[in-house]
């Protein structure tokens, strides 16, 4: 298992990880098999989505928000309850097949680690095995 | 790794495809391990409920389109903003346990594709692994 | 692979599952893999969030129940079209690195069985492979 670095700017931010994941599918060795993505945070997430126009991923975010007010109500006490909701709705884990060599994404998907309650400095472990 | 074709009909529509990863299970040979699901598309997801009483799915495509309005405000020109909403909220990967040489599926649980981009001509990626 | 029981008390409701899970994955042996989590239920889900204060848990269920009305407009004659909308949004699957014999979750990180129609009695299915 590997673990990367991802660092985010604003709260809600979805951050273009694909070229860092693919390097390591390619350092892996493992020509077919599965890549196993994992945000060991409750307020982030990942998520696979159109990385050809960045507006698509602004307008996920923008959407998030109005879909999860700030506002609440709320119990806990910080202030980023609608941080954990969305990462609830986005997920913390995702799977994805590797064929000869690469991550077998489609022509318009990249990987997005989902920064909830920026900025920060966060953490993405990838595991690929070879089946 | 086998890629299934999946019609669509409708811009929001969830299609049981059930049979035809059954079909991959049982053709992959695969007594006990893990059926891997992914979708190559931006707009599209995967997802498993309730095949019994179809109205569920049409349930649930209403309540996703009431949750994620076509209106916006959105950035993207395509139109479809909302359609990569619902594909991040419901994603693109799944994981189904294998038990004697098929999905072990709950009793009331089927496999549904995801349109919300539609209509259109889809891939579905399965594999089946031992473990 | 092993299947757990669950016991849910209110119609919705996060439930701390992280110990159940961690001894499945103690029992194992496997020292490096992954745990495949699976709810075989079409009106619940598996979810990874904050496990240190439950109010998390709590603004979660509220959140949720707030986002997709019991109310509707639905046709499925049940009365939980909500439960089966939030099983999707949440989803059936999720898969966590092991580590040292452990899950790999991060700090505040515990694992949550998602009941969205109880109370009942449910099911958890959990697989630890070595890779």
């Amino acid at each position: 298992m590997q673990t990367l670095s991802v660092k985010t700017v604003r709260r809600t931010q979805l951050v273009d990880v694909t070229a860092q994941v693919q390097k390591v599918v390619a350092s892996s060795g493992v020509s077919n098999g599965i890549c196993y993505l994992y945000v060991p945070h409750t307020t982030a997430a990942i998520t696979i989505n159109e990385c050809a126009d960045p507006d698509v991923a602004r307008d996920i975010e923008g959407a998030l928000d109005r879909l999860v007010p700030a506002a609440g109500p709320y119990r806990h006490s910080e202030g980023n309850s609608d941080s954990h909701v969305k990462s609830v709705l986005v997920g913390a884990s995702q799977v994805i097949h590797v064929e000869g060599g690469k991550l077998a994404l489609g022509r318009w998907q990249g990987v997005f680690f989902c920064e909830f309650d920026g900025p920060r400095e966060r953490l993405l472990q990838v595991k690929v095995v070879a089946c």
